[in-house]
């Protein structure tokens, strides 16, 4: 192809969205096409603020396959229709020209494939072609189309092996010490998160006892009765509670509101609301972890399927960019569960902006506490494999730190 | 030797306290001396709880090695003196006479080293002498006379690699999302645990930017001025908070006291407190993350060194009970830094129990946020070498499940 390639990343980081990139400058290299990296996202673009890829050698585009955040920077901003927005896309069209810029691949979640659709489609109204592909990428794990999101099998490795962790922890002072454990998880919309904890419990009665989900409404009396009669049972009881648990009007658990006695308002978290409600209503000593972004940045055990994951659905943007195709989406289809197979086929991004993919109700057992086997079979092979990073001498994994310089201007700059 | 050893678990657990287990059972197996070992620690041997180690095969004793929590079970339960607990006492050496029990060996921390003492000092003057070998162990690392505490590495690998990520991860999204992230750490009284996260920063500059230790009273105005420069300098900043920060007044941080909005008094963390007060008077958006027992189970990183030492005070403790010694535990002599060199000693449980080693001031920056080259120097061999458990073909590791059967009971049961 002619012109330039442009890489840039948005939303959420995950552990593995730097080997998706390096994927993308890999397969971008061996074809001898121009790769650009934009900084902080959309926002890199709308202020030029570039890099070349190129002057990535060998040993850093190693390590940042290894390297959880993400390398290039990345942000949360969502640009408005062409009519309110137009000065932002003329910009972008003008930053495009000025570099050559053919082929936007925008690395991202539902939000991102819609922001990569409407720049495709400003551009050709703007008569400045550029074509976009949209590579997946989120830990939530809802996006449609495709059979799991890159960075979702790592979080999902991360959270069932910490909760398998702190429940034997848990079990083994229940006697005389904490009786009830509540982990929260990501996932505010959907429960891929916190149904993936539940392969921790690998037969009846192992921890995780219950798992919240957003997708079942929070009923108070039921979740203390059931804690209690787990607690009678096996002398302990280990939850697991999506952040985006919400009681039956709809409001979030985690937003109830709190200030401690300093009058200073807490920042929400819905384990501790949870802790705080067993220890008053039941008397049970209580402890409660929030791994928070530690479960979407622990590259330190990566699943090597996720990785592998990744890594091909960077190297099939690429591809398709160079095939020319426009506003589509790279995306994992599942041929068999057992042994899981999988290929990569391509999606419209059209079909695939602004859509969530919610926790299906037939993967949530009937009484709303756990997981289904069809959710076993479908979760299993995402976490499979250890892809871990080297380690320094200092005992540290050995992650990419040097950021790449920006390329100099060429246009005046950007004012918002 | 003759009769038998009985080794019991106390305390909160660790990463690696099994592996210590596995080495008492590995070289007692040895040396073929009998071993038993008492489900609930100290409990299990007032109830008679007894398990033959024998009956745990290779593979069992293989997987114990790196299986996290207490596999034999533990508990915080404190022995009152001889005159006040008389019957307590009575009962413990029934127990031991009735198993022929000779030696035991307590793996706990400086409580433990008390309740060691009192047993072997109330054994001797019932009349049933039986000698009493302590086995260091506290994710604290603030037992005295050892160089650090089988347990402590591995927290501190994860708290360092853990606040690497997470660091990461704030830092590729700071400008339009989460400027401030506040992670508490364990260590109630004394900051070993916050000062290892410390070695996450390895340039000037690098997250986390400010530490809050329990040895350095909590300053409102100073800390959120270093957490607006910070900001204003770096663009985010990454605080690691201990869970044992006070105000100036000798108050908890932590336990200030909360009730959510539906008058549920909310359960203690520092990070939430930390960041709704930098949210309320500075404005920046925060998360925070409060790993809990996630920190002390996380066999899964655990440090080679931590691992090893854990193993070599197994060993030892054996080798000192077939010497014939008594009252004493196994510490670790630090032989120098770099290369890091260091062997077993016997050191009196009489020096050990009840004393706390604080983090000293010289480990602390001079203005109280940061850790010294010192600190450097001490903390940085502990952390090294990447002692992996293995996995199994579902992807989580393989960790020691089935818990041995009691032997039959020879005494009637114990009413406490």
């Amino acid at each position: 192809m002619q012109g330039k390639l442009l890489y840039a990343q948005s939303g959420g980081v995950t552990a593995v969205i730097n080997t998706t990139a390096a994927a993308v400058i890999e397969t971008a290299r061996a074809a001898r096409v121009p790769l650009l990296a934009a900084r902080a996202g959309i926002l890199g673009a709308l202020r030029e603020e570039l890099v070349d890829t190129r002057r990535l050698g060998r040993a850093g585009l190693a390590a940042l396959r290894h390297t959880p955040g993400s390398a290039f920077g990345t942000c949360r901003y969502k640009l408005r229709d062409l009519t309110a927005g137009r000065a932002e896309y003329e910009r972008l069209i003008a930053v495009f020209r000025a570099h050559d810029i053919r082929c936007l691949l925008y690395n991202g979640g539902n939000d991102s494939a819609d922001t990569a659709q409407k720049i495709s489609a400003a551009a050709h109204a703007l008569g400045h072609p550029v074509r976009v592909i949209g590579v997946p990428k989120t830990v939530d794990n809802d996006l449609v189309l495709t059979d799991n999101c890159p960075g979702f099998g790592s979080v999902a490795k991360y959270v069932a092996l910490s909760i398998l962790e702190a429940g034997l922890d848990v079990e083994s002072m229940h006697e005389t010490s904490t009786r009830v454990f509540v982990m929260e998880v990501m996932g505010r919309h959907a429960g891929w998160i916190a149904a993936a904890a539940g392969l921790a419990a690998r037969d009846a009665g192992d921890p995780p006892h219950l798992i919240l989900f957003p997708e079942i409404p929070f009923d108070q009396a039921g979740f203390l009765a059931r804690v209690r009669e787990v607690v009678e049972r096996r002398g302990f009881c280990v939850v697991v509670a999506s952040e985006g648990v919400r009681d039956g009007d709809g409001r979030f658990l985690a937003e109830a509101g709190s200030e401690d006695a300093f009058g200073h308002r807490q920042l929400g978290g819905v384990a501790p609301v949870l802790a705080g409600l067993v220890k008053e209503r039941l008397g049970y000593k209580c402890h409660w972890a929030v791994p928070d972004y530690l479960q979407r940045s622990a590259r330190h055990v990566a699943s090597a399927v996720d990785a592998e994951q990744a890594w091909a659905v960077g190297q099939a943007a690429v591809e398709y960019a160079l095939a020319g195709r426009d506003a589509i989406m790279p995306v994992i289809r599942r041929r068999s569960d057992a042994p899981y197979r999988w290929t990569i086929e391509e999606a419209p991004l059209a079909r695939i902006a602004n859509r969530e993919k919610k926790l299906p109700r037939r993967y949530i057992s009937r009484d709303g506490y756990g997981i289904t086997a069809a959710a076993r079979r479908y979760l299993a092979p995402l976490i499979r494999g250890e892809a871990y990073p080297p380690y320094g001498r200092d005992g540290l994994p050995s992650y990419l730190r040097a950021a790449l310089e920006p390329l100099p201007k060429k246009l005046p700059p950007y004012a918002a």
